[in-house]
């Protein structure tokens, strides 16, 4: 019988509330495959420093050390909040930076899915949606802007000026490819490769060692397409991406357009995977002015469990009843506050009660 | 009898063709104001490179020197054929970016606006349209990413490496502020600040000089948004934002986007302003695919004319009247072949017969 460790790290805002919701069922996929799944919370984020003055306490990382996957809830503070934690301390710089770092999860995958029976919430409209939206944006997570040197200062003429460096060499670039063009094979074999090659020397770089790894996967076809007008396109026709692969700071932007373009960053579950460890994640933040009001929506958490089932335990079957569960609560009619506006069909339901159905539909 | 000297770099592409329709506008209005227009064309991007073996060739720049403001069409080849060219003389890196150095235009506003009668063409569902869309993105046009040192290299153990930086000083900052603050000071007092504070510590002194500026504009209510977050909600809310101002890359990003929810980047016209010259753009490329076709949409040309009108020579009513006299093209029915598909009601025209219809109406 498996016994694996999860550390859970709840986060801040709405994280604790989504993560209850998460924890059922895991503790059910556990108990219909005769497996334990160690469930361990520790204290992360913004209120981790308020607890304990650090946003990823020692005895955390200990946890998130021996753990076989980790679980995260969204982290991050009202704009007046963060105002009282220094900088360096924020739960961004002093927490989910590290993390990343830490178990250095270069290949963050995000699916921008639009469940059926949703797309009366996603703003675009029927003729453009076509048969869904269903990308997968994977996104390197530890390297460019994000961890590259930082310079402030003041100039002899007393002019404050900042500095920070974009990096990337060919083996970061590489193995983000080679997952990228892995995925492709395992979805419809077509990759848009985002850059912005004719600006940026770090993307000619990127454009050289993705088509050398190309060479490898002859069967995928690799469309080359400017960051820029990638954001065009994902407004006007999602229908034309299948995997996109792209650096950090883009993965950032365009991600989030995902959330958009499907009608709530609610949608957004995640996952990062490190060579060694791997860490789940919404992709969204932590939403401070719903929090403990029962209304957020646990869709992102229970999609980043069933991330972790497929990516961290090889568990495919259970992975996708996890994902046909969620959608047969929609189908049902229901769902949380975000995704059933009046007039629309669906029943309102609280985020208890959504995770309940997931349960229930198991 | 005033006499302006305006330079038409007619660019790459459908460049050629849709300068021929701003060309129209302008030789009207100057007849209408007794004025005179100098138009003087000069070879600028791809074709520039081919037929004088410099993108931006001496004599053009020369042409722009003494112009009082400069026109230009996109530049930019198909992958292909730009792979024929040696990468620094290449329209974006050798002609585009050197013209915004050499006159220090920083200052680039994007209009985000969807003329009545096109909502139809907008990906998004009435509903989130709502009253129209009607954003103004500045955006910092000289500096970050764009412009800071790059340095590619191989490590002593033969890995391949790109480094770039992205600066900016608080006098950059500030003097984007200013143009962001005044602009939303003649709209409606509300400025979106876009930044990527809690990753970036260029956001951070771009957040602070904002502040700093911002307490001379105590009727400007200031939002400060994620730059992630802003990609979503102009999906899903674009009535939120009014003013935007954000660095260079992200500006970017967003204005194509914003290309997208109206549903065309023909769409999208543009001003580059520095403190002592202008330049005025579409903001779309040269979609080589139509070129010679007599099938663009001269829109995003002529209503760069419009802002030249406005901006360069203070004709407020002239370019009002422009602005107008497309608004009628659409509003009477006709469109080019990228906003008139099959069943919306659109009568087809031609590139031509657009510029015919804005000089009628005029
Ligand atoms: C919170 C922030 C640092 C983070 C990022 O920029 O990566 C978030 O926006 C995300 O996309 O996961
Ligand atoms: C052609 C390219 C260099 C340019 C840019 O990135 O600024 C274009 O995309 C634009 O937005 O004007």
């Amino acid at each position: 019988m498996s016994n694996y460790k999860i550390a859970l790290l709840d986060g801040d805002g709405i994280g604790p509330e989504i993560m209850t919701e998460a924890v059922k069922v895991l503790e059910l996929v556990a108990e219909r495959n005769n497996i334990t799944f160690d469930l361990i919370h520790a204290p992360f984020g913004a209120s981790a420093y308020f607890e304990c003055g650090h946003p990823f306490p020692e005895d955390t990382k200990k946890v998130c050390d021996e753990a076989h996957a980790i679980l995260k809830g969204p982290i991050g503070l009202s704009h007046e909040e963060s105002q009282k934690i220094p900088v360096d301390m924020q739960p961004e710089r002093g927490a989910l930076l590290p993390l990343r770092r830490r178990y250095n999860t270069y290949a963050n995958f995000r699916p921008v899915f639009l469940p059926q029976g949703l797309a009366h919430f996603s703003p675009l409209k029927p003729e453009i949606i076509g048969d869904g939206i269903d990308i997968m944006i994977i996104r390197e997570l530890v390297g460019g802007l994000y961890f590259g040197d930082k310079e402030t200062g003041t100039t002899p003429e007393g002019v404050r000026y900042v500095r920070e460096t974009l990096e990337y060499d060919e083996n970061q670039i590489r193995r983000i490819a080679i997952v990228a063009f892995d995925t492709a094979m395992k979805r419809k074999k077509v990759l848009h490769n985002i850059h912005k090659s004719n600006v940026l020397k770090s993307s000619v770089l990127w454009n050289e060692i993705m088509a050398e790894v190309g060479k490898d996967y002859p069967e995928v076809r690799v469309e080359n397409i400017l960051v820029d007008a990638a954001a065009t396109y994902l407004c006007l026709n999602p229908g034309r991406f299948d995997v996109m692969v792209m650096e950090n700071m883009f993965g950032d932007i365009l991600s989030d357009q995902g959330g958009g373009i499907l009608g709530s960053l609610g949608l957004m579950p995640s996952a990062c995977l490190g060579d060694d460890k791997a860490y789940y994640e919404p992709s969204h933040g932590s939403a401070p002015d719903i929090a403990g009001k029962n209304i957020a929506n646990p869709y992102s958490m229970i999609g980043s469990v069933a991330m972790m089932l497929e990516m961290s335990f090889g568990m495919d079957q259970e992975s996708k009843n996890v994902w046909h569960a969620m959608q047969s609560v929609f189908a049902d009619g229901y769902s949380t506050a975000d995704l059933s506006k009046p007039g629309s069909g669906v029943n309102m339901i609280d985020t208890q009660a959504f995770g309940d159905r997931v349960v229930e539909a198991l």
